[in-house]
C-alpha cells in the first residue's frame, strides 16, 4: 500500500494551494493530490471561455504546478475514507494511507426545482471540460439564451455568451441584478451597462417552467410570459460536495463540512477547505453562504500551514470580489449597506468619486467611485464597494486590508497612500481616503 | 482688520487638503487660504505637461475646490506672522488675524553648487506656470537635453521630454537610476525600459560644470567627458521653504519646520504640513528626507482635523509612491532591502511574479512582480515593491495598508483578497500573498 504524509482530495482553487502551502511549510513531507478530472478549468475563468478566451484549453490550471512543487498527482476518484486505518480507497482500486488528509471536494452548481429542468440544453457552470466544450459547440447555432440568475456568475455568463451573437436575457428574482454583492446604485449602473451591450434583463420575476419536449425551446415566467430559448444557463448558487465526508461520519451540515478555526474537521487528522466547507462570517460569526475561489485559497493556506503545527486561525469570511462588464469594473468587500443594516449594525456611510488619473486628461482615465460602510458602534470599516476601471480590482484589496485590520475612518483618512498621474487619482482626491472623511464628517 | 478662524498659507498638495479637512471637521469655522500663485499646477503632473498632457493649462488644480468647500481664497504673499497678535501681514498690505494658522509653504527645487548652474536654460520642476510655459516653448527648438538626477523626478522628466523629440541623457551619480526607491532588480528594469525608449543613461558620474556663455551649450562630467545640451534639467531634490517660519521664530532645522506628532509647531496656534515640515521615519523614528505630495496630503488631513480638537497623530512617514515609464509601472512602499539593512534591520525577503490576469490570455495582461521585506525581529512588513502594469499603482496601497497595520507574513498569507480574471492574478497565484509565503518558507 502506498503511503503519503499528506493526501489532498480535490484539485481546484482549494486543493492546489493547500498542497503548495503544505510543500512550502513542510519541505520534507510527501504529498499526493488526488483529483478525478483529467483537466481542471480555472474556475473564475469559466465564463470567459465563451467570449473573450474562446476555448476551454486556454483556461486550464497548468499541471506544472505539481512537478514544480514536488506534489504527486493521481487522477482517480476517492470513494471512501477509512479513518481508523488512515487511508483512502479509490475507484481505481488504490488504497493509500495518509498521516494528514485534506478534503477540498468543492461544490456543484445548484439545480432549481422547476419543471423541465432536466431537458437537454440546460447548462450550468460545471468545472468539467468536456461539458463546457459541449456548451461551446452548441452556441454556434443558437439564437436565444436565457440566463437564470443575475448574480455575478449569471451576469458574467450573460455578457460573454452575448459576444457570440445570440439574444441573451437574464431572469433575476430580486429587484436588481448583483443585489447580494452591491448596494443599489452600483446594481443600477451594472444593469445599464449590460443593457447598453444588448443584454435583456427581467427582474422581480422567476422561471417557473422550462419549455420544450426533450430539448429546451423556451421558458415560462412567474407572470405567465414566455421567452424563446435554445439554451438555458442556470447560475443560482452552489451546494457543497459533502458526500465523502458524510460517508466517513465527519460532522457536516447543510453549509458543508464543519471545521474549527484551524480548519480541522471533527477528525484530528482531517482538514477541509474551500467550497465544501461550512463558513462563518467575519462580521457576525453567523453561517455565511459566500463561496469564492479567493476564500477557498485563503482557507487552503490556513490548512496547508496547520497540518503538522498549529500556526494559523481562520477569522471567518469577509467576502471580497470583483466583476467586469466590458470596461466597467465593480468590486466589493465585506457587507453592503443593506446587509449591514439587516444584520443589526448601526452604520455610517461615506462615498467619494474622482478620476483615476491626475490630471483627468491623462490617458486611460475612468471615474472611480469608492463607498465605505462603518460600524457606528466600534467605528470599524465593515464594507466597501468600488466602481471604476481595471484597477478597481486591486483597490478593493486595499479596502479588504483595511477591513481585516479593523481600521476606523480616522485610520483610513491618515493612511499613507501612494499616487501617480498615470495610474491613480490625485492624493488630494484619492477616493478611499475621501470616502472615509465623508463618513466621519457628513453627519 | 479681517479675521478668520483658520488661515492656511500655501495652496498646493498640503494647503488644499488642510483647508478642506478643516472645513469638513469644523463646518462653522471661517477659513481663508492665502497663496501667492495665480494658478497652481498639479505638482505630480508637472513632468506630464511636456509630453502626455501637452500644456500647463491642462495640469492645474481647479479653484472650484475653494468655492465648493466655502474656503476664502486670497492671492497674495504672506510676508510675516505676528504671533502675539495672531495675525499675518501680506505683500499686498493686508493684516489678517487668525485663531489657528497652518503653514504649508512647500519646498523649492534644490540648486546644485556647480559652476555655470545660473546659465540660461537650466530648468527645475518649479511649481510656477509661466516658468513651465517658458520651458515648454523652448523645447520646440531643442536638440539635446541633459537631465541631472536619475530619481523619479529626473526619470519622469526624461521620459516626457523625450516624447518631444530631443536627444535626452540622464546623469546619475549613484550606480543606478531610482536607487533610493527600488532595489537593484527593478532599477535595472527601469533603465532597460528607458533605454528602449531612446533615453541615454550615464550612472556613477556627475555633472561638474554647465558649459556655455550666458546660455547653456553643454555639460562637463566628472570623468572629463562633455555632452552637448541646449537645455539642462535639474531634478536632485528639494529644500523646504522655512523662511517665514524662521522669521516668526518657530523652531526649524535643516529638514524643515519642527512639529510634534499632532503636526503642531512650537506655537500652540500654528500647525504645519507638507514639504516644508521636518519628517520622521515610521520605521526608525529618525529624520526622513522623503518629500511626496501623498505625504503632504496625509499630514494635511492630520492638521485639518487637529486644529480645534486633538484627534489624529502622525505615525511618521512610510513613503509610498509609483512611477511609470510607458507601460511599465514601478511602485514602492516603505524601506527597500538595502535601506532596511543600512538601518540595521535583520530582514527576510520574499517575491512572487504572476500574470495580472487569469488565464494569462485575458486581454491587457502584464507580468506583475511583488517583493516584500519583513523585519525578522518583529515579523512585521517594512517594505514592498511592485513591478507591473497600471494596477501596480493600487496594489502598492494594499501593501501600504499592510505596513501601516504592521502585518506579518502569516497575516498577509491569510489575508482575504478578491480576484477576477479580467483585472487581477488568480487567487492561487496572487503575488502579494505568495510573496509573503515565500518570505516565510524559503529559508
Amino acid at each position: 500500500m502506498n503511503n503519503y504524509d499528506v493526501i489532498v482530495i480535490g484539485g481546484s482553487a482549494a486543493g492546489i494551494p493547500a498542497a503548495i502551502t503544505a510543500r512550502r511549510h513542510y519541505p520534507d513531507k510527501s504529498i499526493m493530490l488526488i483529483r478525478k478530472e483529467g483537466k481542471v478549468p480555472i474556475p473564475c475563468g469559466i465564463p470567459y471561455i465563451f467570449g473573450t478566451v474562446g476555448s476551454t484549453d486556454k483556461n486550464l490550471i497548468p499541471d506544472a504546478v505539481f512537478s514544480n512543487n514536488d506534489i504527486e498527482l493521481l487522477i482517480d476518484e476517492v470513494q471512501s475514507i477509512e479513518r481508523k486505518a488512515k487511508s483512502v480507497v479509490t475507484a481505481g482500486g488504490e488504497r493509500i494511507s495518509y498521516d494528514k488528509l485534506v478534503l477540498s471536494t468543492g461544490a456543484e452548481p445548484l439545480q432549481l426545482p422547476i419543471k423541465g429542468i432536466d431537458k437537454e440544453n440546460v447548462f450550468y457552470a460545471k468545472k468539467d471540460v468536456s461539458y463546457l466544450d459541449d456548451l461551446l459547440h452548441k452556441l454556434d447555432n443558437v439564437r436565444n439564451v436565457v440566463v437564470i440568475g443575475g448574480g455575478f456568475i449569471g451576469v458574467e455568463f450573460a455578457d460573454e455568451l452575448n459576444k457570440r451573437g445570440p439574444n441573451v436575457t437574464i431572469i433575476e428574482m430580486l429587484p436588481r441584478c448583483l443585489m447580494l454583492a452591491f448596494d443599489e446604485d452600483l446594481c443600477i449602473e451594472a444593469e445599464e451597462k449590460l443593457k447598453s451591450r444588448g443584454i435583456n434583463i427581467v427582474t422581480n420575476n422567476r422561471v417557473e417552467e422550462i419549455l420544450g419536449n426533450e430539448i429546451v425551446t423556451g421558458v415560462r415566467l412567474a407572470d405567465g410570459k414566455e421567452l424563446m430559448a435554445d439554451i438555458v444557463f442556470v447560475g443560482v448558487g452552489v451546494i457543497p460536495n459533502i458526500a465523502l465526508a458524510e460517508k466517513a461520519d465527519l460532522e457536516v451540515n447543510h453549509g458543508g463540512i464543519v471545521v474549527d478555526s484551524n480548519m480541522k474537521t471533527t477528525d484530528d487528522n482531517i482538514f477541509a477547505c474551500g467550497d465544501c466547507v461550512d463558513k462563518k462570517s467575519f462580521f457576525t460569526g453567523k453561517q455565511s453562504g459566500l463561496r469564492l475561489a479567493s476564500i477557498a485559497t485563503t482557507e487552503a493556506r490556513i490548512v496547508g500551514a496547520n497540518l503538522f503545527e498549529q500556526r494559523r486561525k481562520s477569522q471567518g469570511v469577509t467576502g471580497v470580489f470583483s466583476t467586469a462588464i466590458g470596461d466597467l469594473v465593480l468590486a466589493t468587500a465585506g457587507l453592503t449597506n443593506k446587509q449591514a443594516q439587516d444584520n443589526g449594525f448601526n452604520v455610517t456611510y461615506g462615498e467619494a468619486e474622482a478620476p483615476d488619473r491626475h490630471p483627468g486628461g491623462m490617458p486611460g482615465m475612468s471615474k472611480m467611485k469608492v463607498s465605505l460602510i462603518f460600524n457606528k458602534g466600534t467605528g470599524e470599516l465593515i464594507g466597501g464597494q468600488v466602481r471604476g476601471g481595471t484597477c478597481a480590482g486591486e483597490l478593493i484589496n486595499t479596502i479588504s486590508a483595511c477591513i481585516n485590520n479593523r481600521m476606523t475612518a480616522d485610520d483610513i483618512a491618515m493612511f499613507q497612500i501612494g499616487t501617480h498621474p498615470a495610474v491613480t487619482a490625485s492624493p488630494i482626491a484619492y477616493q478611499l481616503v475621501n470616502a472615509a472623511e465623508m463618513a466621519l464628517t457628513k453627519q
